[in-house]
């Protein structure tokens, strides 16, 4: 016996009759634009080469940490045995074991935004009408597992059916972005794919692989960076290599986002103490820093939007880490100070008409502390929307709450999925579309806001307001609002 | 004239229609079921004794740190003159004064958690229907007092009537645990009273009790314990004893939640300068630290859950303490910071099927930050309930809210009520029980889970999720769902 | 085509029908009552000369750091084409210029606090009924610039038409309060506009102008200051002098709020190294954490209530600062730290019945961590309204869900606008007597409280709780109920 899976149309929307009237009236502005997805980790040569996906479980689960890490910590499911890490043999047999785990652990997931997510998936991609258990589960796999070989569910078919306007991806400095350069050589392509330059390894001078990945980078940028000038040359030419591709914005992660320069001659010195591998994790930090500052001074060159994604202990669980390799789930957030962090950086470059900035945190203290005050002074300032773990109904009803006061609608960043599990890309901007409506709907109930302002903000919030952060080629948009 | 005191029904459920109408039907669910209370205060000679309580004043007012503050903070009333600290002499004249002060401060408490619990306890359990005040307190102390020499109020009875499947306490490591003996031995007991290991302060080398302290727990275990070596031989034979007495947990509760181990070598040479009284504050704490990862350590053997209890500045104000003694009210909560501190200890244990810790936090921000993530990665580890100074209608709210979504009801720990104050605890699990039927009503009304996955989620969060949480006898449960 | 600028009666009432009626019920009482603003920036010279407005840029935009942050960071606007810094040439021209800067960029401010206040003021205050826009940037202009002109428009005329119990000014202690005393010996003028000691620049002993700013202190107390002894005589004279002039508090801002003791003769000599310029920053620090609690000992003997403003990066954009001077809106907010940092002053006088003190935080996090706990034990301790990045509706909400369950109603501040936007005060306590009333109807609706009970305590939150914690002299009191 099996229980249906449904979609209520109104789903996230309040109770409330007025509020929720309301809140369908101007999320119905917005459902039907195309989606702007300007940072993201979709791999580019899944649309450049349009491989059909080849099973349910390395669609849908294996990749999708988010999901891994929950059956694990709940149904105490081994990782492996979800197909972690991405890339080991994952044979039918296995392939479809795993999706039973995951469907006989559809319970644990009550509530949280995964099944949210999944569920849109199901019922609007996937055409699936039952909630996953461990009776539905070979139906729901076989079901899937058929759709994939045809022709509609190829990677190309999802990208134009799920109405992209655009999908950056995230790149390594050295990559030759052969996979962009394929796509647009194809006349045949119509999408608009911009690599993004994501260059943390090559800041941490304290980690055992520093000489040898500048070295990398060195020989991707045809330049010796046996100096510290020359590493900035180099970066300055893999920044423009990515520019010239169409990348619209340069990505960094790091533990803290301080952005405190050096004197030159002491930062010269530390490098080479680096390369050497004689540098102390406290001056490794001091370097990064001063190195992250240069980022932005490149940005202020180049035009490159900066994005800041703070704060994270990455593989917190060392042995997971050693037995799986890294991204597989154990990733927590730590608090996070901008003000102080940052204000290097933006007292040099904060009103550079060139330089733009998106923080984004984890730790929602900082949105009314200190981001929305940030962002409603400095004209290069943008808050990130809601990441990772808070990229949920309820964080993203809080982030307007807290930024809107005194950051506006219009130092926002538009959603960003920041996300690998590509068939989940329309559920996520479609939960931040519903929310941001529910936001707007309360200003309008509360007549805080009238109706005409609310709907017009609603559609910036979708179009205007993350092309003029991310700036993004708005010529080369596409996707199409007649669905 | 008096104003009469009433219970609505429907109380702390929302306005809204809709979700008003669904939190009923959910807490509906739960409101027979008998109440398990996992960590508590209340003393177990009150049950192995069944002594009648003497005076409204010494049962419910004067042991409630919670109210007493409160009267202290806003009238001005002098503590002493409430009858604290516990056990100074209260003649009835004193027991009297001290009602018509709380009577008489009443309003001081409107909106507070504290008016909501006694607003249920004089309803519920004492049939007071008059509002206290000044002109009230003769009428309220004479009656609540005569009900108290009838056999119905008698601690078992009591312990009956709230319906209790299982109370817990909290221990001292060298206690014979006597009572709860002689509770075991009685064949007229019919609850189930666990013990509960409460190490923190032979965790303390930096306090000048220390010696003293580990030389009593060294008497206790028939062990020497003048080496590093020896007290951990302690401190398993302890938990072991603990552990056949029934007990289901160990509760810790330091300044930091540290648990960062030390070389074995270095832990040997402070533990002899702490008994030596020669070992400074930071060496102190770094050996505490190292003290907590080997109670974990000793978990992974006998498998009592670890519960945490941090960041709490006990006795902030010096005067009080010194005139009053502690636990009068003069604690406050700081931040606290997980990630860092408690990845010692998972990152060894974290995945041991024989560990479990519940980490519970009074500064909100670690809920979505911090204990979420942790919780929805590492199988070991339970988010607490919302605690002292988040025991209250909204946190508990704000609590499911941030926990949730990427941390499950799953990985919850069931409502822990951490009293002392006897009669309140039905009214407390009352509390909780409600806000969780509000918040799953939500869910439900906004159509992001469907109305019968809400209600095992509802029933479980009274039943198996905190028999899970905390390890506990399900075979030994009392109480019963007919009421 | 203009479109219409109204205030719904409704506006910031919840929309659910329950709890919109009681929000109007409950707010019924309040609206009428005189607004008691303890804290705030208008010069007394405005009321003490009552010299007309000149115009609306001067008036309502210029001063106006709230907004014009927001027009620089959203609209690119230079803030000099604001007129910033106050003082600066405005001619007619470049007043209409900015007016109309403002105006077109009014879209930007949609869903902010700035927008409710200004809309409040232009329909209320100025009788504008437009909305602001390039089109309607001149009528509007013209029409506010006309009534500027008028008697009714004079500051001692709104003085009285916003219906002012007291309005007190923030003030330098060096200051002859000239402006104040010819107020008081004015037998024309019935206002109360007591003066506030502002010492925050005599307690930065690492500061290049100290010594200068405290001879000047020296100078104005008639005071040998070149001993740590004499300074504190200076300051004792000081506060005395400002006490009989009304005074009813001082205000204290630094970046922490750090109250710990130095030893006696280690602040003497780190006070002779301050007057030397050769003091450390970091001893600069620790001296004035001691001046702060010399502060408090001082409030023990003359009763002056302290409130503490801390932790806010002032002047955070080094370039505007040079440019355009101080507080120009380039302030952003840190985390803070209560519970540690005020332990020795509240330990010293925390129960002191002559002492009191309002901690204000922007960082909301220790609304429920730490100040509703010390608010809630120490008599001495009041939890103060939201400022600056919170003064606005939904953190208002916030702060009473926090503050309430453990702090109380009658342990807050009572609203406290701090502004220097006169035209804005009515607005400012209009939005928080109505979130007052959404949060109480809330508690009824919700039977957490009965409704004569929430009629008490709204009544209350704009007399007597506001009166009692600035110890304001009720009987200078003005303003009327009857309106």
């Amino acid at each position: 016996m099996s229980t249906p899976l449904t979609l209520n149309p109104d789903r996230l929307f309040p109770a409330d009759p007025t509020q929720r009237k309301l809140a369908r009236e101007i999320f119905e502005v917005t459902k039907r634009h195309p989606i702007i997805s300007p940072h993201g980790h979709v791999p580019p040569e899944w649309l450049a080469l349009n491989t059909p996906f080849t099973d349910p479980t390395s669609m849908l689960l294996t990749p999708d940490h988010y999901t891994n890490r929950l059956l694990h910590a709940v149904g105490r499911v081994d990782l492996a045995d979800l197909g972690v890490p991405v890339g080991s043999p994952l044979s039918p047999e296995k392939s479809r074991a795993a999706w039973r785990l995951f469907c006989k652990n559809w319970w644990t997931l009550r509530g949280t935004a995964v099944q949210g997510w999944f569920e849109s998936e199901f019922v609007d991609v996937f055409d699936v009408h039952v909630r996953p258990s461990e009776e539905t589960a070979d139906e729901i796999y076989d079901h899937i597992n058929a759709l994939l070989k045809t022709e509609e569910f190829l990677p190309r078919s999802l990208y134009k059916r799920f109405n992209l306007a655009m999908m950056a991806t995230t790149d390594d400095p050295v990559s030759d972005l052969r996979y962009h350069k394929q796509l647009l050589d194809d006349p045949t392509w119509e999408g608009y794919i911009p690599p993004t330059f994501r260059p943390d390894k090559y800041l941490e001078p304290a980690t055992p692989d520093f000489k040898a990945n500048v070295e990398a980078l060195g020989q991707a940028a045809d330049q010796d960076v046996s100096t510290y000038e020359g590493y900035v040359e180099a970066m300055r030419k893999r920044r423009l290599f990515f520019k010239e591709m169409g990348a619209v914005s340069s990505d960094h992660s790091h533990r803290d986002p301080g952005t405190a320069r050096l004197p030159e001659a002491r930062a010269a010195e530390l490098y080479k103490l680096a390369l050497a591998g004689k540098i102390s994790p406290e001056d490794g930090a001091a370097l990064r820093r001063h190195m992250l500052n240069d980022q932005a001074r490149l940005a202020c060159e180049d035009g490159l939007v900066m994005t800041f994604h703070p704060a994270v202990y990455r593989n917190h669980h060392q042995a997971a880490f050693e037995r799986l390799g890294a991204d597989v789930g154990g990733d927590v957030p730590m608090a996070v100070e901008f003000t102080n962090n940052v204000r290097p950086m933006l007292s040099e470059y904060g009103d550079n008409p060139n330089f733009q900035v998106v923080f984004f945190t984890i730790d929602q203290d900082v949105y009314q502390r200190e981001l929305a005050p940030l962002a409603g002074y400095y004209p290069s300032v943008y808050v990130g929307a809601p990441w990772w773990f808070i990229d949920e109904p309820d964080a993203i009803l809080r982030y307007r709450e807290q930024v809107t006061p005194y950051g506006t609608f219009y130092k926002t960043s538009g959603m960003i999925d920041d996300t690998r599990a590509f068939a989940s890309i329309p559920a996520r901007h479609d939960v931040a579309r519903r929310m941001d409506a529910v936001y707007l709907a309360r200003l309008v109930a509360e007549h805080r806001l009238e109706l005409d302002e609310a709907l017009e903000v609603s559609e910036a919030l979708v179009t205007t307001i993350p092309a003029r952060a991310f700036r993004v080629d708005t010529s080369k948009l596409g996707g199409t609002t007649a669905k």
